[in-house]
């Protein structure tokens, strides 16, 4: 019977005929689904006049004929051919417009900034205006994204200017192709291949990206080879830099701290030695050789194995200083990341960055700045803002969001990340008084940064949907949005990624955006809810771990974060505690320290609370916790069920991967119920909760629970 | 200059609008070109009939419906709602048919065996008849594959039968997904989702296989992990079973031959040990528990370290037996690979295999067959047929080609194997006299075998066009038609091939079937001429490596094989040296032991030739060798300027591909070419002919030209 149905679901996956595979993303430029709204957008799609040459406007210009192959069905041709007089739509920068339309528009652009766009109807025709060539392609695709979700072009008055100034994505990839936490197959750079042979979806990827306003990429993982600086793969990242150059997306390379002991024997990486010192300036002028426009480093250091300025009783601003200065001459720029950690477990690992970089604002180079995690910990399904966010005036620091969901089930589990982000960026730091929002800080706005920037570690893999969840797409697309503008709002980014990506048909759109909006808050229900963290299986990450105990750290464990007993559970870092609570603003650590005032949603981050402690919401924690689990599950097949009824209205082969994808969420969402509940319950020693259903194995099978070859390692 | 020209070749390579990633196979079901060959076709494509239900009728109709999307751009609705009447094309069993026809047909159907079909024309309608179910999908790709390629339906009269009955691909796919040998990226299989998610691309596999007669798939490597014997993956593995039985896929495990101790810590792996036994009896059972049609046992044993009988002083007749009796009630079968060879260097390794197999000829149960690599060394660029092939007359024996160009330059090269798999398949053993072809021993018609068997290990992996290079297919394709019928004509499989690939253009066709079938000379010119093998480079085999010495093995070494001194290079095989020559029939010894009768394609594989012997060409082998190799170079930058005309005769996207590929397979012909000559001069001492380029660099630069992270290892 199982077989049969099996077997029932396989026939129906091969219908070909309603193949997508989404290779496509939300570049898709679907046909019309009907003749008015075709006859509405043909005249101004088939009427364009592009002023200037470039290799971006040919770019431009490849990008507009795909998109009308896709919405007209038909070849574009002559796009040049076009005067001014008789177009409809016209993309030209502002100094290069007839004068008379300078003028009118004077008012309105005035208003760009760097690569920003002005996309303005005015007199029966559409005008996509920049200052820059990069700007000029942002702005077809912003004009092809209004007609991908049905938008107006009368009333189109529309001026965007990027918030942050370095949007990259970091893929964590190694030379081996091996992706670390990498959950879409491998990595998409083919280094043997390279540099003679480009292959085509180096430049499919520039296209998504530069439709998303991403200008960066560090394609090698922050657990760096040094190998990557020698001139055998030099030249490979210059052949794709020189792809990705008219996209507008510069490359970036991790650089391991010791390179030059490993590459070039010298007795030392001591920041501090004039022979080290000279190895990097000299280095980093070989790079630029090969790569005139190299964006610069990106540096992991004295963290999980990599060395560092710490091995040489060095600061980290002595570690960064000594790569800004070398990239300086060239313009190129240092982001060192601030997730640093002692080889020694102390008492309360999230405390580490704070005290380490706090103290030294201010004497990092301008050209440097400090990466930080969203989140004091590690990438966990929910944690409250990363502390350091506000509290560094005289340095810049840059968001590092984690696009692959290592924490967050990996690829089998649809979360939209965009609503995590979101939580993030709106959160105040009180740095300068209310409304200090984390987005404020890091678009440079609350302390006046002269460089500004977001990193997203890429999902993106040899996956024939580049993200092994076809949703997966959608959280590539919302970084790019949010790295562009930290306050975009994130349910017109879910909207129109599934207009573009999917279908515009409303039911669907509206249904979907539903679940998206709401599949954070029941990811984090059957995970981690009420403040739990880092309570996942070992090393892989994948599936539950509360029993994770012993090993070489104690702060790789999940018994060291929810410190189960009988009595209680969680970290107290209130000052009665580690006070790792201490490291917020005022405002914070009176709402934060009360554990009668504090969300719920994080009451086991800074409290230890006893198992039998009424909560606000009237039940006791270990009620609050199975409900909250229980929750999680139904969520899950509430998603299950939303999909289902969507049945039809989009390609069938997409459809089917996100149904058996969400079969499998729903299953371990279960399984994150059953054993996390089981394993607590050792220690609660109280029933559970009408209403939570009875586990479907004992603790021991899930305790033995074991599969080999996890991805991501 | 040089990156504005890298640019240009991106921009033309962007234009997405003629995108085709090729993914699609020769299943591309293209377009009509024109209204006549539409309405030619149309009539038949309309009205289809197709008499039976089973899961693979569904997926005849499935497939009918792909092509006819493909062909006619429309939806194909009701294919059952055509009567038998109306219908102008039957698919029917042949037990199914009206009375009438059955009997006006008797005299074809009664040639039917297996799954073999007949395509007839008979008054007014097309038939595709088989015995089977399967034999009815065969029919329909055959019938879809004459539309292709524009055949006349009217004169159709094809009856097809297997000429051999087990037609696998063999995957050297680990369980972390590298793939050993794997030139495509990775493995297509993702066990992690399995056996949740079936992927699309497993379905369009079993398509892919089943439109070629591939009747098998060995999905894990030779080199083999136990744990796939585990439940863990029993299931996953059961998964793929299910997904690929409709297309007539059976799947078949690689078994380690110490399981026994890895997987259940039993004390030996002693194939004559009770326990032993009785592990494999039950470790069987439990196979065809989850995999009911189970197809058995893949084994390498007691070669490159791999575990295997020699361990318990036995022999490799009491290893396959051991396993041959725990499949044999359930139907299974054992492949028993023939490339063993001893932990201690031999003379001549080429010797082993005969020397160990020949003497247990009779000795293996009913349902064992021996695998035997086309040549007695490694899948070189030319050997001879290994003598194995008529040795055994009471013992089946299969053939083993690779697939996977491991020696042939990789997946950058363009080659088309099936000249060289002709080549292998046509020649006379003289085993039962003249005519004894290696064709006639695999079909089992020369020694009456009752198993046959042809393995082919595959090419495929994850990248977007299943095989690295796109002309990779080629050799898939082919391999499936000669597994089919070792017979077949290789001309009339390019031909279909690329008219089903990429255009039926007649122009286009001749020209690039040409460049095809020349390709394997051109390949083994600037590698491995007149009989030089075994001389790339170390461990992953790619590139030149004459120099390649000592280490761990001799026999891995280039030296062992070239034996280059200042007098003379090549292997004396004759009676005079190791003798292998012995190992082939007496009409062989005459012609292959004489050096100035042998093929000059086979010289210093048998022979010891001085540098300054003259050869029948009326070079001295030193002037032979160097005209040879440019000869090679030339050939490649033949095939480079037969490319390039075709520009605009197929789809941008693989045009490009396929240019870029051939740019570096010009490239690295040279790199052969100079680093060759210029290692084999410092023994010759001669100067190079006239007409052979001079080498761009010297010896040194390519003894240290060195590149990490080669694929495929």
């Amino acid at each position: 019977m199982k077989r049969l149905f099996t077997l029932v679901v396989i026939l129906l996956m091969s219908e070909y005929v309603n193949a997508n595979d989404g290779y496509k993303l939300w570049l898709q430029y679907f046909p019309f689904e009907n003749k008015a709204v075709a006859d509405y957008y043909r005249d101004y799609l088939e009427n364009i006049h592009i002023v200037g040459i470039s290799p971006t406007h040919e770019v431009i210009k490849n990008e507009l004929g795909i998109a009308i192959k896709g919405f007209l069905g038909k070849d574009y041709q002559a796009l040049t051919g076009k005067s001014v007089e008789s177009a409809l739509c016209i993309i030209s920068k502002t100094d290069e417009l007839p004068q008379e339309i300078k003028t009118a528009f004077a008012p309105n652009t005035v208003g760009l900034k760097d690569d920003g766009y002005l996309l303005k109807y005015h007199q029966g025709k559409m005008y996509i205006i920049s200052n820059t060539n990069i700007g000029l392609l942002y702005g077809t695709f912003s004009f092809l994204k209004s007609i991908q979700t049905r938008a107006q072009l009368e009333t189109m008055d529309i001026l965007e200017n990027p918030q942050i100034q370095r949007r990259l994505l970091n893929h964590w990839d190694n030379l081996n192709r091996t992706v670390e936490r990498g959950y879409a197959g491998f990595s998409i750079w083919n280094w043997h291949r390279l540099p003679h042979h480009i292959d085509q979806q180096y430049i499919d990827y520039a296209r998504a990206n530069a439709s998303i306003g991403i200008n960066g990429t560090s394609i090698t993982n922050v657990n760096a080879n040094a190998l990557v600086l020698t001139p055998e793969y030099l030249e490979k990242a210059a052949a794709l830099a020189d792809a990705f150059r008219p996209y507008g997306i510069k490359i970036y390379l991790t650089a391991r701290f010791n390179a030059p002991m490993v590459l070039d024997n010298l007795p030392t990486a001591d920041p501090l030695d004039p022979g080290v010192q000279k190895w990097w300036k000299d280095k980093t002028a070989e790079i630029y050789s090969y790569i005139p426009d190299f964006g610069g480093f990106l540096v992991k250091a004295d963290s999980e194995g990599q060395p560092g300025p710490h091995n040489y009783g060095r600061t980290q601003a002595d570690g960064a200083n000594i790569l800004a200065d070398a990239v300086q001459p060239f313009g190129g720029i240092v982001m060192w990341r601030a997730f640093v950690y002692n080889e020694k477990t102390p008492t309360d690992r999230i405390k580490q960055a704070y005290d380490e970089f706090k103290p030294l604002d201010g004497e990092f180079r301008e050209n440097v700045i400090i990466q930080v995690k969203n989140g004091p910990l590690d990438f966990q399904p929910r944690e409250p803002f990363h502390p350091l966010f506000g509290a560094m005036p005289k340095t810049p620091i840059m968001m590092e969001f984690q696009i692959t969901k290592e924490y967050l089930g990996q690829e089998t589990h649809w979360v939209n990340l965009a609503s995590m982000w979101e939580e993030v960026l709106q959160s105040d730091t009180y740095a300068k008084g209310k409304g200090s929002t984390v987005s404020k800080v890091i678009d440079g706005s609350l302390h006046g940064y002269k460089l500004t920037g977001m990193a997203g570690v890429a999902n993106i893999g040899t996956d024939r949907n580049w993200t092994g969840h076809h949703t997966g797409q959608a959280d590539w697309y919302a970084y790019g949005k949010l790295a562009w503008n930290p306050d975009t709002k994130i349910d017109k980014i879910a909207e129109d990624w599934l207009k573009m990506t999917f279908s515009t048909d409303p039911d669907f759109v509206g249904t979907i955006k539903g679940v998206m909006l709401k599949s954070h808050e029941i990811l984090v229900n059957y995970m981690t809810p009420i403040g739990l963290h880092h309570i996942m299986a070992r090393s892989h990450h994948w599936g539950p771990g509360p029993w994770v105990t012993g090993g070489s750290r104690d702060d790789w464990t999940a018994t060291y974060y929810h410190k189960a007993s009988k009595d209680s559970i969680g970290f107290d870092r209130t000052v009665t505690g580690s006070n790792a609570l201490g490291q917020y603003a005022p405002e914070w650590k009176q709402i934060l320290g009360d554990p009668d005032k504090i969300s719920l949603d994080y009451l086991l981050w800074f409290h230890r609370v006893p198992w039998n402690k009424k909560l606000k919401t009237g039940n006791t924690l270990w009620h609050e916790m199975a409900i909250r689990y229980q929750k999680g599950v139904e969520g899950a097949r509430w998603m299950q069920k939303k999909w289902e009824i969507q049945e039809g209205k989009i390609d069938t082969e997409r459809f089917d991967h996100i149904r058996s994808f969400l079969n499998i969420q729903v299953r371990e969402a279960e399984w994150w119920r059953d054993s996390c509940l089981l394993y607590f319950q050792q220690f609660s020693q109280m029933p559970l909760p009408e209403g939570v259903e009875k586990p479907k194995y004992d603790l021991n099978y899930y305790l033995n629970f074991k599969r080999n070859f996890v991805p991501g390692i």
